[in-house]
């Protein structure tokens, strides 16, 4: 296959992308990176903000580009980064989000119980590079840290990779909220690499700490809005009644790609099963968003009221109630919800669990124990961030988590 | 119900938009108009513009927001709205494409057949009309030009509506053709009215050119992109082939909301018949882009090699070859190209006609017989854009028509 | 006079600003305030960024337009706000930098020695005022803090003020330095009034706490870059010498306004004598950034090398050298530097303060001593914005110090 | 002299700009472009649009950065572009506007009497070779059209040079008239070379056409607004008054560089006397925007009342009246108007002309009978632009020309 060296894609983000090699192109239009056309990158984010439709295709893209960027800046400051490796850190970064299910973080933990997409991204990964004839090696090297030149993985996966570079640009553009919006460009420009580590100039830690209070404001304003955690625990809610139902003999209606998933319950360990690993992902490179949406709507008119309620509750935007606190929440106040519910609803203490949950959903800007972000003094020496910068940045290292609790909305 | 009068909403293109009544924040909670949330604005565009994954309603919000500015402007040039009336033409924006199906004009003549999505919206608000006691009159007047103040039907639909300033924003901003966007604050900031229509002030006649070329530019480059054409075309035919199918006792997976369409030839003189009507609405509201995608992933599969294939280039992005041509394609090359596919894929003469097909694709930019864009002279009568215009308009009143020939990768 | 009700101007960075009253558009075209457009908003700064050539005219206006959509907010938040009062805050936020002399801060306390621009701005509103028959009564009460809606001054001045809110965002616009951008639209939307204070909602905190870093971003990369340093510094050298030259009677080009400045030496205290206070303001007001540049200019061919070197090193960009530390400069490094310029340009000991000069820069983000940012919790309480966050805050609030030393390109 | 290769300047047009050679730099650096600096880009527009104060260094580094992208996508095209003249073509449009006077365009004529601005820049840039030991040959050859690859001359003059590409796009920026914006990304991709012209790709056309109509309306909203017009006249006035009376031996204040305009009456003959040239030369490197303003303000003063009239004029904004109107003025009118002029003021027959004053201003989109853009047809033919669209652009090459009168507010 010959590719059309000039290739272009337009990116309301970014302008033009440029691809710039064949297996790129090719890997493009690979039905598993297609497929990341049909899943949201954020999930249920867009019932809040109605402009956040874009999917993990676009981001894979914006991710490419930013990654050709970076290389390009690092070679101009002599790093020296040979042609396959530049195509191999690309590859890497375009297939980086491959192994994400439907709605993205969402159902991360639902679809396929205890395997992280990251480790999806993986076993696809492998797939392809079976069917490349190893010409994905490299690039797995680079994804799995394995590479001699550790720079190259943290483009892809850091505290400051381009894969958040491209995501905080992209949600803040497509949601709305402008003060998301970093300085990607700048920082890129500000990469440099000592002792095989990326490292960032002096003069870029102001875009740094920006980059780091844009990203906490998004995770709270946008990632964990209250309204969107409603909805995505409703979401699971619902696969999980699904799965519960299907066990149970109840038939539902699903395309055959969901169908498998609700009627299987397929777990880490499975994976070391080659057969049972071959037909889960046969399966699930089959499923997106649309499956789950144009089930929940047939299972609104469903025998069963939980499931019923629950979807008519995502189709409608009639969400359930949240509250969000600093504290816990305490089991009284949890039981007592539960006793208002099962009264309501007249249903059993077992399946209360469906109308009133709670959980905790937690962030923290900047980790310092692990891999950090290594600022180059005027001294040629790299510090880390938080001791490079004249203000105290510990207080951004903290770890910050909220308690929610979910509720019918009848009950208040 | 009380509304809470802040509500306010993040755009990505207008920034924030504020709701202002009652029933306006009531509408945009109807089952109705949330459908709008899974119909993509442009169809399959998004396979050319992979950010232009926006939706109806996005769009019915951005076209809201900017009859409300439209609203201000004209009250603050002394043109008497009552507030009734200003609250009816914001509903009638906001509805006015709520009778658009999955992938808006894609497959507009095809699920319901011989019935526009004006009509099903009209229909649409008479449903809601009587949901809400009849409180949307005004609107559906408003809508259907039975107003006594013609110019909220032109905000409405009219060469210069708000539906078209929004639109030619939204899409060029979602593309990433940002050549496509336009004055829309300036031109409505010249808005005014002389004998109960619409015009513009003179010194705004610049930016309406501007806004007339920027909306051809927009239907050659995106609307009208030939692999948008050759992938809605497909869209088309798969739906055609699975009806056909399903008239033949061929079983087909589809939700019960597509599945209806597929089983039942709903025409145009159905409507007279209120039980068809209603049946129809029924399912017509339940439907959406999901339930295409859906469906169509495992049509990939189908026993049926003509709908497995055209399903498959869409599902994988193999889509079929188009020729754009300024001239109709002949028959003789029709002719041949059906033979080709015939032979190579062995199949009747009859089928080819899924693999092979031809059309007309057509654009004017403005119309000078029906509703013309008045602009204000200075001697303050109102003239036709054309006269008022000091370049001689007229070419750009020309309809510009396009012959399109698809055919399979294969037959080249 | 009579006003077009519908003036209106556009602005590069919020579209179009609308003038509401006819004392806004009166003391728009007054001279005072058009001396503005010959004012550079950020000094030296276009020296380093290019683009940044926007006056204080501009940011007038903006912050003005600001001032109007936050009396919009709190009315709609039923804050009592008189006509009257939206009218007088409107005007104090027109005029609020009405004082500032040629490049802004830059000349600061050198053009009017002991004398601050807001002090300056308050003798010409009270010049205005006479003018105006008292109509700005109300103005000045707010903008020296003096009204009993303690809230309206801090519209005008605290640290979350129109002012900063405009500057932030259009000194980054101007610069192209994107990440010091605000999200002025959202935090305007969160004001309230509680006890007469400005509070913000509480989830808000995010968008504060960007804009706190933001600021912070500015300072370091803008406002007080280095290289702005350099030539700030230099022009206050180039003032200091042509006074000191003009006092030993060395006859020097300059138009009259600027020629009074060099030939008298005015004080605060001067400002107690009626007759000299309107001679000066008499020629403040003529003055702005055209007669330094042109002066200068012809300055670089004077006789005195002292005065032509600097002048040159301004006008043809060749800065002197800048070293910038966390630490004081040691009086050893200084007297060493000092020593070489005496030797390379033979010139005396006390003129040698002309060419080698150190000073120190400050930036604090947050001063929790005065005036403080309030956030309004969910219990309906006022909180003080560092205990209201979640992270700790007080490491934004350390003042952040550096330490400069300037001295020629030939000494290296 | 060594160059900082990754030197990169901020710009807010275009984000980073990247100096790629010694040359460009060395350039930059020199007093002949710092000058530029002190140029606005558009002259007096910034008294219609406040943001208008964007340089024509700005300009010139816009356009430099533009050449770069269009010299990439040549070669990227096979188009042979050696080192050495892609270079030659940075610095030729580096240079273009060298020659601009102070306020650009509005005195062109007025500063240095029939000479253009194209042959200041030639002469300048033939200075500079001087200093630079002829290493500009090739960019002068590229600047006259004497290079052996036309298709360099016309990057940087013709219809679709980068010149254009950059002002629409700057203008646009700064006026905030967003709709005057293009897509030179766009059009600069769809660049090619056929028989050493540049041609542009076919399906960049609808992107050419609107590239048309923003500079069409560009023209008319801005450069040519009647408010600009109207100021700019003035300032021509004021020139020439100021002449008169120097002639006459009146003394003006005025920085020497002006002074020597002022008193020598400089003509296109005496290019021909290289003592006369060089002298000139000289002194027209020293002038700047600022020597006006300063010098006019100075001039509100004087004690010739036109001089004072006219200056205050601008000084104030108070400027005079203008009528525009698609037909000359008849004599009556104008000689009614100079009559009540005469009377008003109490002046003499011929000074009224410094009050009353008419002219022409016009525009064409796009000229056919010389250097038209071509077209490069899918038959591999390039035709020219108005035979490639399938509209007829006829009408946009039509010559549009307007009459204006000015005269004092006084005399309505």
């Amino acid at each position: 296959m010959h590719i059309n060296k000039r290739k272009i894609l337009n990116d309301p983000v970014f302008g033009f992308i440029s691809l710039h090699s064949d297996i790129i192109f090719e890997l493009i239009e690979h039905p598993f990176v297609q497929r990341l056309r049909r899943i949201k990158q954020l999930g249920m984010s867009n019932l809040v903000y109605p402009g956040a439709n874009h999917t993990r295709f676009e981001h894979a893209l914006g991710a490419l580009h930013l990654m050709h960027s970076a290389i390009d800046v690092l070679r101009s400051k002599d790093v020296s980064i040979s042609d396959d490796e530049a195509e191999a850190a690309m590859v890497a970064i375009l297939l980086h989000d491959i192994g994400h299910g439907p709605f993205s973080h969402a159902l991360e933990h639902t679809i396929v119980k205890g395997v992280t997409h990251e480790h999806l991204s993986l076993l696809l990964m492998n797939e392809l590079n079976n069917e490349f004839e190893n010409r994905l090696d490299q690039s797995i090297r680079i994804f799995t840290n394995r590479h001699p030149k550790p720079f190259l993985h943290q483009l892809v996966a850091s505290q400051l990779d381009m894969d958040r570079m491209d995501y905080l640009r992209r949600d803040s553009f497509f949601s709305g909220v402008v003060e998301g919006t970093i300085g990607s460009d700048r920082i890129i420009k500000m990469l440099d690499v000592r002792n095989g580590k990326l490292v960032v100039e002096k003069k870029g830690i102001y875009s740094v700490e920006k980059f780091l209070i844009a990203r906490r404001l998004m995770y709270w304003q946008v990632y964990l809005h209250k309204t969107v955690i409603a909805a995505e625990q409703t979401l699971i809610h619902i696969l999980k009644r699904a799965k519960q139902l299907s066990a149970q003999g109840h038939t539902l209606f699903a395309p055959p790609q969901l169908s498998w998933f609700l009627n299987n319950e397929f777990c880490f360990d499975c994976l070391n099963n080659e057969e049972q690993k071959r037909e889960m992902l046969m399966h699930f490179v089959q499923l997106d968003d649309s499956d789950l949406i144009s089930s929940i709507k047939v299972w609104c008119n469903d025998s069963d009221f939980i499931l019923s309620y629950l979807s008519n509750s995502i189709v409608k935007r009639k969400l359930l109630k949240i509250k969000i606190s600093d504290k816990s929440f305490g089991e009284k106040v949890k039981s007592q919800m539960k006793k208002k519910a099962q009264l309501q609803f007249n249903i059993s203490e077992q399946d209360v669990a469906y109308f009133v949950f709670s959980g905790k959903i937690s962030n923290n800007i900047y980790e310092t124990n692990t891999d950090e972000i290594l600022v180059l003094a005027k001294d040629g020496k790299a510090k880390s961030m938080d001791k490079a910068s004249d203000i105290d940045l510990q207080a951004l290292t903290r770890k910050v988590s909220k308690y929610f609790l979910c509720y019918p909305k009848e009950l208040v």
